[in-house]
């Protein structure tokens, strides 16, 4: 039920397109975020050059979750419909040798032509990984936040559990927001402390824009005493984003991708990068 | 028993200059390796003139183990002798300031004046860090090698043994290398796996020019099963680089740094990076 008709073949009387999700990873460092364009380096314009490049033929994307300049993605999700027929992993090698180094679609999946990278998704996950040291990071630059004072762990949990659930997250949320609602459910806030780095994992079912990184700044203000936990409640009552903490550093984010029902069955990459030295 | 003597000061009778220590981290990415060049992008380049500009006066510095072209460094420990007195730790935030984001001195430690960082050294660390994967590395692009053959590491690791002890590595060994004797003693060859990353650790008194990096060519074409494990104590006992397998990539390549008698207290860094999402 495929057709190449739009790759210039001769018409096919059972012409279907076939709706496919693809997985993409890549480093935010060197591109202005994940939102095509006119002039901008932007992630989607890479991958939608790529693609168009291994077809012959425009190729729009709609991905799960749009990342800003300098976050990192290890499971960003696209969906697409295919105007050629591929076998799924001919897409990942294919449009990969259109890409650079820091970009690169890790698998491809048929889908329903009901499905929807942004509207299917369930749950978005981020992570933000910063490191607690007098001295700045070098090797690990562009790739975590910094803090050069100690952090209390118990605080920032206090802190974190008083905005976890379903709440009017206006306080966190930046003026150039594009959400309906500024009423999300902040379901999981996870610290964990690994030697000089901290971990901080988000779940909930959509995200402002910037509000992880804006929790991350009044986090981190409690974590250094600068407000005890309790003043998070105030903020987030407050619904008033001046009443936060700056937007921490984007370098340290990871979009760790979207999650779905799971009879869709969409692979959930875990490149639990415990390798580097 | 310090003097600013070089620094323009008037000139102090008590003169002598502070031998120190740095540890130094970087990311390899964006350099022509350590070593200063007349007209390199180097590691060493960029630390001198941060170094200078700090002091206002040419600073020199050893290093304990050149690294080439995209090989990161964990903990480089080089020595200077200080034109000018300075608190160890406005060493490290004073030359910080001047470097770019992907170098740093993480610490500085005053020494005895016979302490030297490449002939103090008792042996050296090198750890390289696999991917085994259908697919590229984006997210990790220019931080790990990569191979998309499955890996046995059974076999990996009866070849590793083969060549561990005291051995004349010259099959192992570029043909730019200017160390004196190809007799080096390789002490351990650690192999483990992390999910869909391995990660190689090496120690030895010393190493020659590539000689990880051959090592770890020869170990792949035997982990994909091109050779058996035997090979590599033919490939050894030949003695010609011919023999081996081709350099592998720089990219996964980390020098986690020099190691010296306990009583010399050098800090080791532990930066033991299990917090990339």
């Amino acid at each position: 039920m495929l057709s190449e008709q739009t790759a210039g073949d001769a018409p096919d009387i059972s012409v279907s397109t076939t709706r496919l999700a693809l997985g993409v990873a890549y480093s935010g460092q060197a591109y202005e975020g994940w939102q095509s364009q006119p002039h901008g380096r932007t992630v989607q314009d890479r991958l939608e050059l790529a693609l168009a490049a291994f077809v012959g033929t425009p190729v729009r994307t709609v991905c799960a979750g749009r990342t800003d300049t300098g976050v990192h993605a290890c499971n960003q999700v696209v969906h697409l419909d295919a105007p050629v027929h591929r076998e799924p992993f001919s897409w990942v090698r294919g449009t990969n040798r259109y890409l650079d180094a820091d970009i690169a679609v890790q698998w491809c999946k048929p889908m329903g032509a009901d499905f929807h990278a942004r509207n299917s998704a369930r749950s978005r996950r981020y992570c933000y990984v910063l490191l607690e040291s007098a001295v700045r990071p070098a090797l690990e630059a562009g790739r975590c936040g910094w803090v050069f004072r100690p952090l209390d762990g118990q605080a920032m949990r206090e802190a974190a559990a008083l905005v976890v659930g379903e709440h009017d997250f206006s306080a966190f949320r930046a003026a150039q927001c594009q959400a309906h609602s500024p009423v999300k459910h902040l379901r999981v806030v996870h610290i964990t402390q690994h030697g000089q780095y901290w971990r901080f994992e988000f779940e909930a079912n959509a995200f402002l824009h910037h509000m992880v990184r804006n929790l991350m700044g009044c986090l981190v203000a409690v974590g250094t005493g600068q407000y005890p936990p309790t003043w998070l409640a105030q903020v987030l009552a407050s619904r008033s984003r001046e009443q936060a903490a700056p937007t921490f550093s984007a370098s340290g984010l990871y979009f760790l991708g979207p999650q779905y029902d799971a009879h869709l069955d969409i692979p959930t990459r875990t490149p639990a990068m415990d390798w580097l030295p």
